[in-house]
């Protein structure tokens, strides 16, 4: 048994390999059924976005380097805001250059069954490079 | 109830959101009233320090990246030493240029009441680009 | 008495300290006797990877900034992910440039006594810059 702590920060670093290496389907599981996520495409159904993440990548590789999270408990739910830099990764025989951007996730969660999962993400794009 | 290490941590986290709103209250709340912090500026109060966080800012936005802590308890003190990614984020309708440091925290914290403070800071810019 | 999360990431952040101050006695601390690092210099003994880092240093000094490990425990084992950002720092009076790498630590650790050790490491380099 870990604490609820160590559980989130686990579904952070899950989420950011998952995203990395777009599985979609691992990254489902980190979100409830009726999840949103508001982002750079606005507003998204859970659905909505897991197909934006199945579409083609505009670059091949990416590394989601999470700092510590900032988590509020509350009981069953759970508020939690993580600085990010994700580092979007060209194919070094490309011409295309790395864009590297500065994120922030608020993130309302909810305790279910024996895990925690996102209900609401917003991510703000701070700064790119 | 959450652990010393996870207070310690939410406590770093406060003070990265608040160095970033330059919420110069949630910053006076994270130390004892004879902290003392020693960094660009020298060796300072924490009355000196937090009027330098209320005077302008150089760079409108700021995005404090915090590495996660190493934490060495001991009764009622700790020692913690994190790194940091300062981002110091440019209008970008201006030509000032966007400025990054890499700085690390030796902090001795105390704890009061229920809580966890900084009683000293010494504040190092490894390097800056 | 810490938990084994916090534990390990104390592992992690002796060695990000170890290695940037080039204390090779402290990182010979964090592995078991018989451990294997398999890098950029390919796969080594702990006693020849150790050797390496007695060498000169190509950049004088370095700062080993890591996320959030991904832990997964299981019982006297654990997998530990961690993603890190490697900042070597060029000596400023030089003409050496500073280089900045993207690694990808996978680590197999094992409890020995009272502590944790990595008995096999896999140090990924995903960008350099």
């Amino acid at each position: 048994v870990i604490s609820d702590h160590d559980a989130i920060r686990t579904l952070n670093q899950r989420y950011a390999r998952a995203a990395d290496e777009r599985d979609v389907d691992a990254l489902a599981l980190l979100f409830t059924p009726d999840a949103t996520v508001d982002g750079a495409r606005g507003a998204q159904t859970i659905a909505e976005w897991l197909d934006t993440m199945r579409s083609p990548r505009s670059w091949p590789t990416s590394m989601h380097v999470l700092g510590d999270p900032l988590i509020v408990l509350a009981g069953d739910t759970a508020h939690v805001d993580t600085y990010a830099v994700v580092h979007q990764l060209a194919d070094p025989t490309s011409e295309q250059a790395d864009l590297t951007l500065g994120i922030r996730y608020l993130d309302d969660l909810v305790r279910v069954a024996d895990r925690w999962a996102i209900k609401a993400r917003t991510a703000r794009t701070l700064w790119m490079r």
